[in-house]
């Protein structure tokens, strides 16, 4: 049974406040907030100031408290935290998830070493249980492909400028002004969000911890009215997509970029803050979850869930980690992309190893073609600094094998169709 | 770590043999299966006939096995073989809907009881994981309704009449042909299947074990061309809908029915076998669960996936349930109702409170409006044997309170609306 937990907070902001509701509005579950620790004196908080504290010791010195929940926005303080915590025999539930991205080898170690639980279900999705699934439901079953909509904030604004057909500066206000997006909203428009939680994903999906620097973040920054144009006329919509996907019994690939989604797919009715997640495994087919990738309540809900775990002696084993999965991370990926571009200089840049369209008017000009992911990868600062648009146009991902041919001092590359 | 476990299995149909595909062709799982029983002497089966057995006292006898999966179609031999494994201090598995809906509280208490583990996920909704996710991560959290497509029989039967217009005794047949359906298929048909997986997910999702028999179940037996042109024309698809939705704080009511479903509904898109589930939870807003409802290798998968959680010691902790929770299930309900029926005679039968829709020409006649859902539970077999046809046509569902006024010898009804 249950056994009562006292909890140490650390941030007090949108989810912090969520979970404080949640909490005190829960009729099934009974834990106690025995100190909140937050930063900034002068801020107004509504809450008794009893239970503030300014320094982090008065919660990681104090022994009665078993759990910390760490809610704060900076990464290398909340590893701080969460680490000296673990170290102290505490157990810890984070909604981090750059602080995890970053650090999932150091904190799988300190959890088996200290025996002590790392939850952190709100940390991918919000209020989608996607990890729990991944860990306790897929633990035997190959998958195929994670993949879906993992950041509400650019859903949001990807959205209106397809729904309402306004530019993406403008949607970007909008979601300011709503408080989707931060006043600095680089985190989720260039991807980076999304891949930390890929990355995470990945972890409990296929065994791996991927070094988040290998994986190729491209964001909506440079999406112009044409390339929503584009899309609305074909009828797509345009969602920033991680991708987490098995390309044959060896390899996987993870990478972040918009894509094209048509009427077909379960994603194309995903708008707006919500989050959508496809899991497609060898016997069970595909899967589909959908719920709010953001809010207050519903990430305050996620991280309580995660408490009432811990009553349960409840933790990640890891267990595709622990199986040591023979799969390995890669980027020798062909994908099909469209790429809106300024001038055949820019074009020349890319090294397609096929075109299939090409379009070109005075200010307008594109190409759908395959490429190398790895290719890609390299080119993600003239992308940006050019401010080109890449969008993926299909599902097909097709790894490349290598086949060293040692003749005439040539090595060839022979790529292979391998999953369509 | 997880300990390997040996199976006893009961049952060689068609689950069964997606588990032997599943067991043998996981990378990361491994199990022994040591004995299979089954019945028919005479079939032949595709495995070595060292591991068969017809008696079922070499599973349940022997020592070594720690796990019966129980897979066979007779509610009562099941029970029997379950209980007989749990005395011994077996864990089990079963997919067995109508054997759990009829015996739950006699199953709660011999897990209690002998300390054993009793899971279940492949009895409700094929490959979607809704036990672990309602047990897991709604353990706190107050729900506000479930809900979906729990029978994907049924549901290709319906999306064939709406999609292919093709009529109902001839979707039934197809279903038969394509192996959905049973000879008999009255379970799925008259909504006995999903109405025994909505009294399964009301444990879990509002901690109370309701007797089946008080739960209303309509299925589709009497649709007819007249009710599939009917939603057609107002863009509704037809969708067999397990409710299991809280009324007020006190109250919560469980039925199933068929419902006109439109475009703006998770589920219009949920076609053919595929089955969806919406939680709706009080701070967690709505989730939405997709995948395939059946099929030997996903359900296969689905019991996996429960022996793989024995390896680590998991079992339901009825968390809901363990909380006694306050909800009492009720029956008094207004509903909104389509009901398409023969004559006069057959409308003077129910007592509608009130009727918004009224249309009648020589062969075709049918009212909208609101009924109590008690009222509608004791006329089922007047429904039944006149063929006529009921759906819901909202979402919306009104607790009746009854507040006795005596006066004048009289009670009065009063009715108030509590949620919409």
């Amino acid at each position: 049974m249950a056994e009562k937990l006292k909890i140490g907070l650390f941030g007090f902001g949108c989810v912090g406040q969520g979970l404080y509701h949640v909490l005190n509005n829960s009729t099934g579950f009974k834990a106690s907030l025995e100190c909140i620790v937050v930063k900034d004196k002068t801020k107004k908080r509504p809450i008794a100031s009893e239970l503030i504290s300014y320094n982090k010791w008065d919660v990681l010195d104090n022994g009665d408290i078993s759990v910390v929940v760490e809610l704060i926005d900076d990464a290398e303080e909340a590893f701080e935290i969460v680490s000296e915590a673990m170290r102290r025999g505490k157990h810890v539930v984070t909604a981090n998830k750059k602080m995890l991205a970053l650090h999932l080898n150091e904190l799988y170690a300190l959890q088996n070493k200290f025996k002590v639980s790392l939850l952190y279900e709100a940390a991918a999705c919000g209020s989608i249980p996607i990890i729990r699934t991944l860990e306790e439901y897929f633990d035997n079953e190959d998958l195929k492909r994670v993949t879906g909509i993992f950041n509400g904030t650019t859903n949001f604004i990807l959205t209106q400028t397809i729904n309402e057909r306004i530019s993406y500066p403008d949607a970007l206000l909008l979601s300011q002004e709503k408080g989707f997006a931060e006043s600095d909203p680089t985190n989720d428009v260039e991807g980076y969000d999304p891949k930390y939680k890929a990355v995470i994903l990945a972890l409990h999906a296929f065994g791996k911890i991927i070094d988040e620097d290998k994986v190729l973040n491209l964001g909506i920054t440079t999406l112009q009215d044409e390339d929503i144009q584009y899309a609305s006329e074909k009828g797509y919509k345009i969602k920033l997509m991680p991708v987490i996907e098995r390309l044959d019994d060896d390899k996987f690939s993870v990478f972040v970029a918009p894509r094209f989604v048509s009427k077909n797919s379960q994603l194309y009715n995903v708008d707006s803050e919500f989050n959508g997640v496809i899991v497609e495994g060898k016997f069970s087919g595909e899967q589909f979850l959908q719920g709010r990738g953001a809010g207050s309540l519903p990430t305050g809900a996620a991280v309580l869930s995660d408490v009432s775990a811990l009553s349960y002696g409840y933790r990640y084993e890891f267990k595709k980690y622990a199986q040591s999965q023979h799969v390995e991370f890669t980027n020798e990926v062909m994908v099909e992309i469209y790429l809106r571009y300024n001038n055949p200089a820019d074009l020349e840049m890319f090294d397609f190893k096929e075109i299939n369209q090409k379009y070109t008017e005075e200010k307008y000009s594109y190409v759908v073609g395959t490429i190398n992911l790895n290719e890609l990868r390299t080119k993600r600062k003239y992308i940006l600094d050019n401010k080109l648009f890449i969008s993926l146009v299909s599902n097909k991902l097709t790894l490349i094998v290598k086949t060293p041919v040692v003749e005439k001092g040539v090595v060839e590359e022979k790529s292979k169709i391998l999953i369509q």
